[in-house]
Protein backbone atom coordinates (compact mmCIF):
# COMPACT_ATOMS: atom_id res chain seq x y z
CA UNK A 1 0.00 0.00 0.00
CA UNK A 2 1.08 3.91 -0.42
CA UNK A 3 2.38 5.55 2.23
CA UNK A 4 4.11 8.70 3.20
CA UNK A 5 7.59 9.10 3.54
CA UNK A 6 10.92 11.42 3.97
CA UNK A 7 13.79 12.20 2.73
CA UNK A 8 16.69 10.94 5.25
CA UNK A 9 19.96 12.03 2.18
CA UNK A 10 20.15 13.55 -0.59
CA UNK A 11 23.57 13.12 -2.64
CA UNK A 12 24.07 15.18 -5.90
CA UNK A 13 25.72 13.01 -8.47
CA UNK A 14 25.75 15.14 -11.36
CA UNK A 15 25.22 18.53 -12.00
CA UNK A 16 24.98 19.75 -15.43
CA UNK A 17 23.37 23.07 -17.76
CA UNK A 18 19.56 21.62 -18.19
CA UNK A 19 19.58 18.96 -15.16
CA UNK A 20 21.01 17.67 -11.90
CA UNK A 21 20.83 13.98 -10.90
CA UNK A 22 20.44 13.12 -7.31
CA UNK A 23 20.53 10.04 -5.41
CA UNK A 24 17.84 10.69 -2.43
CA UNK A 25 17.34 8.14 0.31
CA UNK A 26 13.41 8.18 1.71
CA UNK A 27 12.40 6.58 5.04
CA UNK A 28 8.75 5.09 4.18
CA UNK A 29 6.32 4.94 7.49
CA UNK A 30 7.30 1.67 8.24
CA UNK A 31 10.72 2.18 8.26
CA UNK A 32 11.72 1.06 5.09
CA UNK A 33 14.42 3.31 3.50
CA UNK A 34 14.41 3.66 -0.56
CA UNK A 35 17.31 5.21 -2.39
CA UNK A 36 16.10 7.15 -5.73
CA UNK A 37 17.68 8.29 -9.04
CA UNK A 38 16.48 11.87 -9.16
CA UNK A 39 16.90 13.80 -12.78
CA UNK A 40 15.87 17.39 -11.44
CA UNK A 41 14.67 19.70 -13.77
CA UNK A 42 13.53 22.86 -14.22
CA UNK A 43 9.46 23.47 -14.70
CA UNK A 44 8.07 24.41 -17.80
CA UNK A 45 5.15 25.76 -19.33
CA UNK A 46 3.38 25.24 -22.58
CA UNK A 47 0.86 27.50 -24.61
CA UNK A 48 -2.58 26.18 -26.79
CA UNK A 49 -2.85 29.47 -28.37
CA UNK A 50 -5.82 29.96 -31.06
CA UNK A 51 -7.71 32.92 -32.72
CA UNK A 52 -10.69 30.70 -32.74
CA UNK A 53 -9.90 29.41 -36.03
CA UNK A 54 -6.02 28.82 -36.00
CA UNK A 55 -3.88 27.15 -33.55
CA UNK A 56 -0.15 28.35 -33.24
CA UNK A 57 2.42 25.34 -33.08
CA UNK A 58 6.09 25.33 -33.94
CA UNK A 59 8.51 23.03 -35.48
CA UNK A 60 11.91 22.53 -33.84
CA UNK A 61 14.94 20.40 -34.42
CA UNK A 62 14.55 17.99 -31.20
CA UNK A 63 17.98 16.45 -30.84
CA UNK A 64 17.41 14.70 -28.01
CA UNK A 65 14.79 12.47 -29.63
CA UNK A 66 16.22 12.49 -33.24
CA UNK A 67 13.36 14.08 -34.46
CA UNK A 68 13.66 16.43 -37.26
CA UNK A 69 10.67 18.47 -36.75
CA UNK A 70 8.60 17.22 -34.10
CA UNK A 71 5.39 19.46 -34.29
CA UNK A 72 4.55 21.69 -30.58
CA UNK A 73 3.22 23.88 -28.58
CA UNK A 74 5.00 27.00 -27.74
CA UNK A 75 6.58 26.52 -24.46
CA UNK A 76 9.43 27.59 -22.42
CA UNK A 77 11.35 26.32 -19.21
CA UNK A 78 10.50 28.27 -15.80
CA UNK A 79 13.96 29.48 -15.92
CA UNK A 80 13.88 33.02 -15.05
CA UNK A 81 13.84 33.42 -11.27
CA UNK A 82 10.85 34.49 -9.93
CA UNK A 83 8.34 34.30 -12.37
CA UNK A 84 5.04 32.49 -11.81
CA UNK A 85 4.09 29.94 -14.86
CA UNK A 86 1.67 32.30 -16.35
CA UNK A 87 4.03 35.00 -16.20
CA UNK A 88 6.90 32.25 -18.20
CA UNK A 89 4.23 31.23 -20.93
CA UNK A 90 2.93 35.27 -21.45
CA UNK A 91 7.04 36.02 -22.31
CA UNK A 92 7.16 32.61 -24.35
CA UNK A 93 4.13 33.22 -26.22
CA UNK A 94 6.30 36.28 -27.61
CA UNK A 95 9.30 35.29 -28.06
CA UNK A 96 8.25 32.16 -30.07
CA UNK A 97 5.30 33.37 -31.83
CA UNK A 98 5.47 37.05 -31.49
CA UNK A 99 2.02 36.69 -29.85
CA UNK A 100 0.37 38.88 -26.72
CA UNK A 101 -2.50 37.06 -25.78
CA UNK A 102 -5.82 38.85 -23.36
CA UNK A 103 -7.39 36.01 -22.39
CA UNK A 104 -5.41 33.11 -20.26
CA UNK A 105 -6.46 29.96 -18.49
CA UNK A 106 -4.65 26.61 -17.00
CA UNK A 107 -5.57 23.67 -19.14
CA UNK A 108 -3.42 20.84 -17.33
CA UNK A 109 -0.54 20.61 -14.45
CA UNK A 110 1.35 17.56 -15.05
CA UNK A 111 4.35 15.55 -13.94
CA UNK A 112 6.49 14.64 -17.34
CA UNK A 113 7.55 11.35 -16.24
CA UNK A 114 7.36 10.81 -12.41
CA UNK A 115 9.16 7.33 -12.25
CA UNK A 116 12.84 9.35 -12.95
CA UNK A 117 12.25 13.56 -13.33
CA UNK A 118 10.26 15.55 -11.21
CA UNK A 119 9.65 17.81 -14.21
CA UNK A 120 6.16 19.78 -14.18
CA UNK A 121 4.59 21.24 -16.93
CA UNK A 122 1.79 24.01 -16.86
CA UNK A 123 -0.22 24.00 -20.05
CA UNK A 124 -2.28 27.50 -20.92
CA UNK A 125 -4.88 27.74 -22.84
CA UNK A 126 -4.51 31.83 -24.38
CA UNK A 127 -7.09 33.90 -26.84
CA UNK A 128 -7.19 37.05 -27.49
CA UNK A 129 -4.37 37.06 -29.48
CA UNK A 130 -2.65 40.37 -30.94
CA UNK A 131 0.89 40.86 -32.77
CA UNK A 132 3.62 41.85 -30.68
CA UNK A 133 7.50 42.46 -32.51
CA UNK A 134 9.80 39.43 -31.53
CA UNK A 135 13.49 38.97 -30.99
CA UNK A 136 13.80 37.12 -33.82
CA UNK A 137 17.67 36.39 -32.96
CA UNK A 138 16.73 33.41 -30.14
CA UNK A 139 14.67 31.70 -32.54
CA UNK A 140 15.99 30.92 -35.73
CA UNK A 141 15.65 27.29 -35.79
CA UNK A 142 11.99 27.46 -34.45
CA UNK A 143 9.69 27.55 -37.52
CA UNK A 144 5.44 28.98 -36.86
CA UNK A 145 3.13 26.32 -37.87
CA UNK A 146 -0.66 27.69 -38.22
CA UNK A 147 -3.43 24.88 -38.40
CA UNK A 148 -6.80 24.91 -38.23
CA UNK A 149 -8.90 24.68 -35.36
CA UNK A 150 -11.66 22.86 -37.15
CA UNK A 151 -9.18 19.95 -38.25
CA UNK A 152 -8.16 19.14 -34.73
CA UNK A 153 -8.98 16.18 -34.41
CA UNK A 154 -6.69 14.91 -37.29
CA UNK A 155 -3.74 17.28 -36.01
CA UNK A 156 -4.11 15.17 -32.12
CA UNK A 157 -3.74 12.23 -34.27
CA UNK A 158 -0.11 13.37 -35.92
CA UNK A 159 1.54 15.00 -32.49
CA UNK A 160 3.72 12.75 -30.75
CA UNK A 161 4.84 15.06 -27.99
CA UNK A 162 3.74 14.83 -24.33
CA UNK A 163 2.95 18.84 -23.43
CA UNK A 164 1.01 19.00 -27.00
CA UNK A 165 -0.69 15.72 -27.02
CA UNK A 166 -2.22 16.99 -23.47
CA UNK A 167 -2.73 20.65 -24.43
CA UNK A 168 -4.88 19.55 -27.45
CA UNK A 169 -6.86 16.59 -25.96
CA UNK A 170 -7.56 18.99 -22.93
CA UNK A 171 -8.89 21.30 -25.42
CA UNK A 172 -10.93 18.98 -27.67
CA UNK A 173 -12.36 17.54 -24.05
CA UNK A 174 -12.99 21.38 -23.43
CA UNK A 175 -15.11 21.77 -26.63
CA UNK A 176 -17.18 18.33 -26.20
CA UNK A 177 -17.83 19.24 -22.31
CA UNK A 178 -19.69 22.73 -23.77
CA UNK A 179 -21.30 21.43 -26.38
CA UNK B 1 13.56 27.14 -39.63
CA UNK B 2 14.09 23.84 -38.78
CA UNK B 3 16.94 21.88 -40.73
CA UNK B 4 18.27 17.89 -40.56
CA UNK B 5 21.27 17.26 -38.32
CA UNK B 6 23.85 14.91 -37.89
CA UNK B 7 25.36 13.85 -34.40
CA UNK B 8 29.10 14.14 -34.55
CA UNK B 9 30.79 13.97 -31.42
CA UNK B 10 29.20 11.86 -28.07
CA UNK B 11 30.29 12.11 -24.60
CA UNK B 12 29.02 10.24 -21.74
CA UNK B 13 29.29 12.19 -18.76
CA UNK B 14 26.93 10.05 -15.90
CA UNK B 15 26.18 6.85 -15.94
CA UNK B 16 23.07 6.18 -13.26
CA UNK B 17 20.85 3.08 -12.31
CA UNK B 18 17.94 4.30 -14.66
CA UNK B 19 19.06 7.02 -16.59
CA UNK B 20 22.47 8.04 -18.38
CA UNK B 21 23.33 11.27 -19.35
CA UNK B 22 24.98 12.66 -22.49
CA UNK B 23 26.77 15.93 -24.46
CA UNK B 24 26.16 14.89 -27.77
CA UNK B 25 27.22 17.54 -30.45
CA UNK B 26 25.22 17.98 -33.46
CA UNK B 27 25.69 19.39 -37.01
CA UNK B 28 23.12 21.00 -38.81
CA UNK B 29 22.97 21.18 -42.43
CA UNK B 30 24.24 24.90 -42.50
CA UNK B 31 27.07 23.65 -40.47
CA UNK B 32 26.15 25.57 -37.29
CA UNK B 33 27.63 23.08 -34.60
CA UNK B 34 25.29 22.64 -31.36
CA UNK B 35 25.83 20.47 -27.88
CA UNK B 36 22.79 19.01 -26.41
CA UNK B 37 22.59 17.25 -22.52
CA UNK B 38 20.44 14.17 -23.17
CA UNK B 39 19.44 12.28 -20.52
CA UNK B 40 18.94 8.83 -21.56
CA UNK B 41 15.85 6.67 -20.33
CA UNK B 42 14.70 3.15 -21.12
CA UNK B 43 11.10 3.87 -23.03
CA UNK B 44 8.12 2.77 -21.21
CA UNK B 45 4.76 1.41 -21.63
CA UNK B 46 1.01 2.28 -19.82
CA UNK B 47 -2.07 0.53 -20.19
CA UNK B 48 -5.79 2.21 -19.65
CA UNK B 49 -6.89 -1.06 -18.68
CA UNK B 50 -11.16 -1.75 -18.80
CA UNK B 51 -14.07 -3.75 -18.93
CA UNK B 52 -16.39 -1.73 -20.47
CA UNK B 53 -17.51 -0.72 -16.29
CA UNK B 54 -14.34 0.31 -14.41
CA UNK B 55 -11.12 1.22 -14.95
CA UNK B 56 -8.09 0.26 -13.11
CA UNK B 57 -5.16 2.46 -12.09
CA UNK B 58 -2.91 2.54 -9.34
CA UNK B 59 -1.43 4.31 -6.18
CA UNK B 60 1.94 3.93 -5.53
CA UNK B 61 4.68 6.70 -3.65
CA UNK B 62 6.60 9.05 -6.20
CA UNK B 63 9.56 10.18 -4.48
CA UNK B 64 11.52 11.72 -7.59
CA UNK B 65 7.89 14.58 -7.24
CA UNK B 66 7.45 14.39 -3.69
CA UNK B 67 4.07 12.97 -4.28
CA UNK B 68 1.90 10.46 -2.04
CA UNK B 69 -0.65 9.64 -3.99
CA UNK B 70 0.01 10.05 -7.51
CA UNK B 71 -3.07 8.75 -9.39
CA UNK B 72 -1.68 6.44 -12.77
CA UNK B 73 -2.31 3.83 -15.46
CA UNK B 74 -0.46 0.61 -14.79
CA UNK B 75 3.03 1.29 -16.50
CA UNK B 76 6.54 -0.04 -16.64
CA UNK B 77 9.77 0.62 -18.02
CA UNK B 78 10.82 -1.66 -21.10
CA UNK B 79 13.75 -3.11 -19.19
CA UNK B 80 13.75 -6.67 -20.70
CA UNK B 81 16.15 -6.97 -23.80
CA UNK B 82 14.09 -7.98 -26.86
CA UNK B 83 10.38 -7.23 -25.56
CA UNK B 84 7.83 -4.87 -27.38
CA UNK B 85 6.67 -2.54 -26.32
CA UNK B 86 3.15 -4.71 -26.19
CA UNK B 87 4.91 -7.41 -24.88
CA UNK B 88 6.25 -5.62 -21.90
CA UNK B 89 2.14 -4.07 -21.84
CA UNK B 90 1.25 -7.29 -21.27
CA UNK B 91 3.88 -8.39 -18.75
CA UNK B 92 3.19 -4.94 -16.54
CA UNK B 93 -0.67 -5.45 -16.73
CA UNK B 94 0.01 -9.04 -14.54
CA UNK B 95 2.11 -7.85 -12.27
CA UNK B 96 0.65 -4.77 -11.13
CA UNK B 97 -2.67 -5.58 -11.56
CA UNK B 98 -2.92 -9.08 -11.97
CA UNK B 99 -4.95 -9.17 -15.10
CA UNK B 100 -4.84 -10.52 -18.12
CA UNK B 101 -6.42 -8.83 -21.78
CA UNK B 102 -7.70 -10.42 -25.11
CA UNK B 103 -7.70 -7.18 -26.70
CA UNK B 104 -5.32 -4.72 -27.48
CA UNK B 105 -4.39 -1.05 -29.19
CA UNK B 106 -2.38 1.30 -29.51
CA UNK B 107 -3.74 4.52 -27.77
CA UNK B 108 -0.68 6.61 -27.94
CA UNK B 109 3.06 6.88 -28.79
CA UNK B 110 4.84 9.69 -27.28
CA UNK B 111 8.12 11.51 -26.15
CA UNK B 112 7.51 12.83 -22.38
CA UNK B 113 9.75 15.64 -22.54
CA UNK B 114 12.16 16.45 -25.84
CA UNK B 115 13.76 18.79 -24.57
CA UNK B 116 16.07 17.36 -22.27
CA UNK B 117 15.30 13.05 -22.48
CA UNK B 118 14.66 10.49 -25.53
CA UNK B 119 12.18 8.69 -23.05
CA UNK B 120 8.93 7.75 -25.44
CA UNK B 121 5.78 5.90 -23.69
CA UNK B 122 3.33 3.75 -25.42
CA UNK B 123 0.30 3.85 -24.48
CA UNK B 124 -1.82 0.96 -24.71
CA UNK B 125 -5.92 0.06 -24.23
CA UNK B 126 -6.45 -2.89 -23.09
CA UNK B 127 -10.22 -4.98 -22.48
CA UNK B 128 -11.34 -8.69 -22.30
CA UNK B 129 -9.86 -8.77 -18.51
CA UNK B 130 -9.67 -12.02 -16.89
CA UNK B 131 -7.66 -12.65 -13.49
CA UNK B 132 -3.77 -13.83 -13.77
CA UNK B 133 -2.05 -15.04 -10.35
CA UNK B 134 0.24 -12.16 -9.44
CA UNK B 135 3.70 -12.20 -7.68
CA UNK B 136 3.05 -9.68 -4.97
CA UNK B 137 6.29 -9.47 -4.11
CA UNK B 138 7.75 -6.69 -6.19
CA UNK B 139 4.12 -4.74 -5.42
CA UNK B 140 4.31 -3.93 -2.08
CA UNK B 141 3.58 -0.72 -2.49
CA UNK B 142 1.50 -0.41 -5.34
CA UNK B 143 -2.20 0.02 -4.42
CA UNK B 144 -4.93 -0.37 -7.00
CA UNK B 145 -7.53 1.88 -7.54
CA UNK B 146 -10.91 0.97 -9.65
CA UNK B 147 -12.97 3.92 -10.83
CA UNK B 148 -16.33 3.96 -12.78
CA UNK B 149 -15.58 4.26 -16.35
CA UNK B 150 -18.96 6.70 -16.62
CA UNK B 151 -17.17 9.18 -14.29
CA UNK B 152 -14.34 9.52 -16.58
CA UNK B 153 -14.56 13.72 -16.76
CA UNK B 154 -14.19 13.80 -13.10
CA UNK B 155 -10.91 11.60 -13.05
CA UNK B 156 -9.37 13.48 -16.02
CA UNK B 157 -9.90 16.66 -13.58
CA UNK B 158 -7.97 14.92 -11.26
CA UNK B 159 -4.87 13.77 -12.79
CA UNK B 160 -1.65 15.04 -13.15
CA UNK B 161 0.95 12.38 -14.44
CA UNK B 162 1.31 12.35 -18.61
CA UNK B 163 0.87 9.21 -19.02
CA UNK B 164 -2.25 8.69 -17.09
CA UNK B 165 -3.10 12.44 -18.70
CA UNK B 166 -2.90 10.92 -22.19
CA UNK B 167 -4.24 7.70 -22.07
CA UNK B 168 -7.26 8.65 -20.32
CA UNK B 169 -8.19 11.54 -22.57
CA UNK B 170 -7.35 9.59 -25.92
CA UNK B 171 -10.35 7.11 -24.48
CA UNK B 172 -12.60 10.20 -23.78
CA UNK B 173 -11.48 11.29 -27.40
CA UNK B 174 -12.34 7.67 -28.38
CA UNK B 175 -15.48 8.20 -27.36
CA UNK B 176 -16.81 11.49 -28.36
CA UNK B 177 -15.75 10.50 -31.70
CA UNK B 178 -17.72 7.26 -32.10
CA UNK B 179 -21.25 8.71 -30.97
Amino acid sequence: MSSRFKRTRSEAVYDGKLVTVRLDTFRHEDSDEVTREIVCAQGAVAIVAHDGERLYLVRQPREAVGAFDLLELPAGKLDVGGETPLQTARRELVEEIGKAASSWSLLARYFSSPGFTNEQVHVFEATGLTDQSVDTEENERIEIVTHPLSELDALIDDVHDAKTLIGLLELRHRQGRST
